[in-house]
């Protein structure tokens, strides 16, 4: 399903009209985009918590979107940065020590370091919508913090450089409410993928889980993008296009035992390049009171802990970064602190395994269909998804065969020698291999791969 | 096209038509302000390296700015963070040691946390712009790496809480050139001031110096908003309103020697919430190429070495951050690491010293200047500079007072008893003080505090 | 067994007789102690690495011990600190990010802080045996560098708070060979505890694994003293007393999916006493080479992978420190970093388990074991364990009691109410509980409690 | 004169006897040096402060030192480490932000990184002396927090490696009182110098101020062995041998305009090995109650004000540390933090200045003093400093010649040729240059190169 199409709105009509009318270069223009705020989603995380409240949004057309988490009033943060290409805003600010109640938002986006002004962008909303201002004479602090990190949504899994902006990060904070928290692939989460370490490359997306144990609330939020795979809680590899020859439903402990003699068929500087950028990025909420110190230490313990469930974790190649946050509501009837931590990170494990959305299948191909020469003829042509990525759709005995013709693959369409795509319908090609690889052609000239939540569309 | 070049009668004038038709309101809405880059600077500073490019914007209703340093190609960074409430954008990823190449731009701005969207919106501006990209396949860094800090200059310093926005930031990166930097009160600096624990409130502003010794470069710049004053080589107060009884010219060393006795008589209340939030923000910048390890030695050593020229420096109220650059452009005929940054220290020491502006003097009451009454009648009325700076002319006896009657004092007019206003010609009028503090009525229906280059003006 | 008796050297006789002809003081007096060097273990683990070469010590009558490693040449170190109450030397030093082989030896020791004397300890003897001096002079580093860490092994484990002191350190650092390492209870391991958390109070110890890919060599190893209890690769709890009703063979998560309502019967206040000081100390070498960044980096990654053996880890109550150490012997046919890191991570899970000793059992008593009166008689008495644990034995109608009279309590013998002591041969009697407490009298007027590897022993 | 004849105790004699009946070899090993404690000092800081006891010991044959600072209850601290090459125990702990008191002891030392043993030493003192203990279970903590850094003042300062060593660190802090701190060359101090960036090499040592601000105490200390040189208030440089055509008195601001010009003719190579190993260690202490991160940002705010005092302060080439310790005996009437740093910060400066000693001058040669050669030819012979400085003094035409015949140049007397020595009076040469260079041939068969407070004696 195109998202284009599913809008009626005048603005909407507005873009496709430009699309149609204009190149492919008008739809992947940051202004041209359209910010889709807290859209539906399947699954859901609910939570009891006036105080928090979320908002998602997205532009449909990378895909790719932001996360916002606004407190109602100033809370405590502490920041545990540990990964190899972190993106952050206010970090060192974080790590003074202050016991001050500061902190008013945490955003997560994608679009890596480009994702920043979604940080930023959500403090001056704040400021503009007269919430917070730069008064240095109130006795509390008023001045908006916005703090937030990215992810690398880029490289190989999707055909466009779309990042997340200040148009997309306000809409979304102004619309956070709270009470819901959707699953998997929305907001930051939108294009988050995992298990490029092993050849992977399951989607993730964004995780959440809540819990409640007496007057204590935990919440913790995980945006999964890591160069490890996800592991659930009997060690099993929770999401990942398997390997060839591996076992059916792999332990994560059989894997790495075998590791890396088990990669040996591939292509390590391909998949270097292509897995290099990773990012897990979290938030650790508590209503319990806790002096910076203890928050610090709640931050580090439940970072480790996700080493768990992320199997490998804060790899040279991983930026990650987690967010404390005390609300301070509840000053009696607490944990002590290793405990809260211990039970945090149960919390935090179920909120990375709740990222995990259904992973697309591959088609299957249509042995008998018979396609003629003169519908495929017109199938055929140049179709562009961005600047950087087009495929060169031709003809060869009544085979379709498909050429990248940018500067970059097009998934497992190569540049050097075109691919042969197998029918699947009448508008629907396969291309087999260890990944889906769906291409469904769409009148008026549009070529949209792997049709659904992920979809990349390109237009002649 | 050059902004500045737009416009041929005199600025104030545009923007006073542009005014009068709307309200306050308007003029201190951020999407209603109007970008002024690269305005024409009394003094500059000239240097010669190609790879640095430099801009500065501002929005005079402010007044606030910003400062962009662009690398042409990518450099080395390090950053030595030390203040108390310092207020950065990736921060931590410099401190991680890597050896690349990786910084394009570094921006320094006003407006508190709010203005770090300057720096998101200039990495945004450099892969809008098609410079750089996500490209996660390239072999060398391609992704933009904008980082920055920025100046507390709301408070007690201006009437409104305008900040450098993502539009003045790209406007002035696109319009940054290379060999001019110019002095004072301009780009970041805007609305700087310094020594404030000393009651000193003098203007500063940025500053620069270059220096070539050999075949090495080296460039100093420095945004001074420092809780300490600035001194200079022989230990006098470069720049400060003196106390009562403070000696002519004071030394220092003097001024320290009785210090906090010579503070007896003021409100250390009032004056700690005026003067509790500053930060001076640095960048040194060499062609000699270092190793990461001496390049964050060099940061350290130039931002502790500031403590000379900025007394006291890097205090709890002070969120000091200094960038230390490396263009790699020099590998032979270099200096030791120790030498370097000796030298580099008193560049910029020249700096600090260069970013001080004339400061306004009090004007002269005219003691037989008569003024009629229906004249000084039509003068009354209440001026609101902002949602929060209001003040009441009233009429007395053909003697005018003010009254501020918004949420803060404006300027020595206080809230609780109106202030006499002291003519000085047909419509300027003072109010003595430590400080000068001027007041002028202009048709129709202005009132401009202090004119000339920090004026603040209301509307009736 | 008491292993003052085992040794028939000259010097032991002199401290025998000293103990036997003195008071338990000259016992736990420090300079009374007898060093105990490369003691044969039932476990060890063997590696073909001649540059890299370990000692062990121990003082048997805390126990407690000193575990170092010694590298032939300089090599390069990096530290990853990470838990809520780390020990260290010198280790803001190695996050200076030099590139320069500089380290030395790494030691680790018991004896919570005093424990550091052995790290700087070790840096003199080799300034004092000749191999390093302080010499300015030489081009390449010449001064000792010596890092370490140390664990908590005082507290509710021991009856006295000998710690390892400079001679231990220099004794076991002068003995350190290449080859093999000993597993379990020795070296700074040798009275190390883990799980304290959930009530395990198992015995861990020093644990190490090496392994060989291609040309790569990695060695990890580990002293396990963690709040957290240690988990195998299947998720089972690998060493705990178990707590009442817990299933047999309990799976972590299934505890951890109860917690903590599985601790509603303990004394959380007293459990967290216990349990409050708690370090793992670590350290991965590699003979490949690695940039400054890239040692950081797998210092990072290997120390936070070891969250899934030890769960949990870097609580607030636990000191945790990793080093990792390049010998950089191997610059060519070497794994990309974050292969590297996930190899050397299981290395390190190897190395965890392999620390774990034979757990002591529980005495059974012999229900129909009559003891007459005048025997039991001769066995009543003050004994004395050191300054601040001692145990009064009474007959009380031909049944021992045992009150704990020091100012703390002698493990489940308290202070409040005499202990029965249910008998299990002639000498020997045992307190039931979830942890096994033997007290065996020996001839002359000793009370050994828990005679084997971590025997306490008491003189009358 | 001789510090070892001055003894009259049989422990000296002892040692006396030992050195003459042996070699050199005996006099510089470790254990048959004798710990001078608490010697007499002609200048002395004088401080009323019950809670704050110092000590200072050192072993004259250094001369090298160590300087205990003792508070009788726990204390608050935290830490600025700033420098290239910092050494320092337990330093991460001390930035984890815990609000809880429990310093013992500061100890700063000589000896390079071997002096760390001292820190580790007073740790164990305050065990064995059972002032603490390792008690897991008392509410406060009580285990003994022994921090401290040390500076290097081996290399071309003198001629031996002697070092501070755990017995004598234990003697000093044993020795420990309140009231006194002698300044100068003392303790720590003991043979730091200063200013070898410009070739100054002036002797510097240990500084001290104190001062009250009503109920509000300030105390700093400093050992100022830095690669800059000292300056004063008035900006001159408060201690310096000269470079030639270098202006009288100068002020260290012209040196520096004209740096690294002014440098042209020394050997940079030789000049980086001699000075390239630094550092200055410093406390500052306040009774005033302050929140950790307080504490912490007046230690960074201090250490940073003493680049006005030392000029440059904290390059590569120092390994820069401060501690702030807080008491928190005071909760009332105190200052608001940048105002307490301020004042602290001239505490510091005054510190600084404290530090310096009355430099030796050069001996003026006597030009018509005539020996004969059988006297002369008596004075010849090989004379040893250590195992690597020894000279052999030669008679060539009825005059003496030096020439080093160790791996080490003595001090100006080189390795290559013979160095004419210009008689002074009958048994006292000298040899001209920028440094005062004294030789003194003393019965039997010693030689004291600069006799007074610095001497380096070689036996023949």
């Amino acid at each position: 399903m195109n998202p284009i199409k599913k809008h009626k709105l005048p603005f909407t009509l507005l873009i496709t009209t430009l699309i149609s009318s204009a190149s492919w270069a008008e739809s992947t223009k940051q202004d041209a985009l359209y910010p889709r705020i807290n859209q539906k989603s399947e699954r859901n995380l609910s939570y009891d918590w006036p105080i928090l409240k979320v908002g998602t949004g997205s532009y449909e057309e990378g895909p790719t979107g932001v996360t916002v988490f606004h407190f109602e009033r100033k809370v405590n943060v502490a920041v545990d940065v540990r990964g190899g290409g972190p993106g952050t805003v206010n970090a060192p600010y974080m790590d003074l020590g202050y016991d001050m109640a500061e902190l008013d938002t945490v955003v997560f986006a994608g679009g890596s370091w480009y994702g920043l002004e979604a940080t930023t962008a959500v403090a001056t909303a704040l400021k503009d919508d007269g919430l917070r201002d730069g008064d240095a004479f109130s006795l509390t602090p008023n001045i908006a913090m916005s703090v937030g990190s990215i992810i690398f949504d880029f490289g190989a899994r999707r055909l466009n450089e779309i990042y997340p902006d200040k148009r997309l990060a306000q809409s979304t904070y102004r619309a956070a409410k709270t009470g819901i928290f959707p699953l998997g692939p929305h907001g930051a989460g939108r294009s988050a993928i995992s298990g490029g370490l092993f050849g992977c490359n399951a989607y993730s997306g964004q995780g959440g889980a809540y819990r409640e144990i007496g007057d204590i609330k935990i919440a913790a939020f995980t945006v999964v993008n890591s160069l490890g795979a996800i592991v659930d809680r009997k060690g099993k590899m929770a999401a990942c296009y398997p390997g060839e020859n591996w076992p059916q439903n792999a332990a994560m402990a059989e894997v790495l035992a075998k590791y890396p003699d088990n990669l040996d068929n591939w292509d390590e500087q391909k998949q270097q390049q292509a897995s290099s950028k990773n990012t897990t990025i979290s938030l650790i909420v508590t209503n319990q009171k806790l002096s910076q110190a203890e928050l610090k230490r709640l931050a580090t313990q439940v970072h480790t802990s996700m080493a768990r469930g992320i199997q490998p974790f804060t790899t040279i190649f991983d930026g990650d970064v987690l967010y404390a946050v005390s609300t301070a509501e509840l000053e009696e009837n607490t944990m002590s602190s290793a405990v809260l931590g211990t039970v945090a990170s149960e919390v935090m494990w179920d909120a990375i395994l709740s990222s995990i959305p259904e992973q697309p299948k591959a088609a299957i191909p249509k042995s008998n269909l018979q396609l003629n020469k003169q519908y495929l003829n017109k199938l055929t042509g140049k179709y562009t998804f961005s600047e950087f990525a087009q495929v060169e759709i031709t003809n060869k005995r009544n085979k379709l065969y498909a050429l990248a013709t940018g500067i970059r693959d097009v998934f497992a369409i190569g540049r050097t020698s075109a691919t042969e795509l197998i029918p699947v319908s009448k508008n629907e090609f396969m291309v087999p291999g260890r990944y889906p690889l769906t291409l469904k052609f769409e009148t008026p000239d549009q070529l949209i791969i792997n049709p659904g939540k992920w979809q990349q569309t390109a237009y002649r």
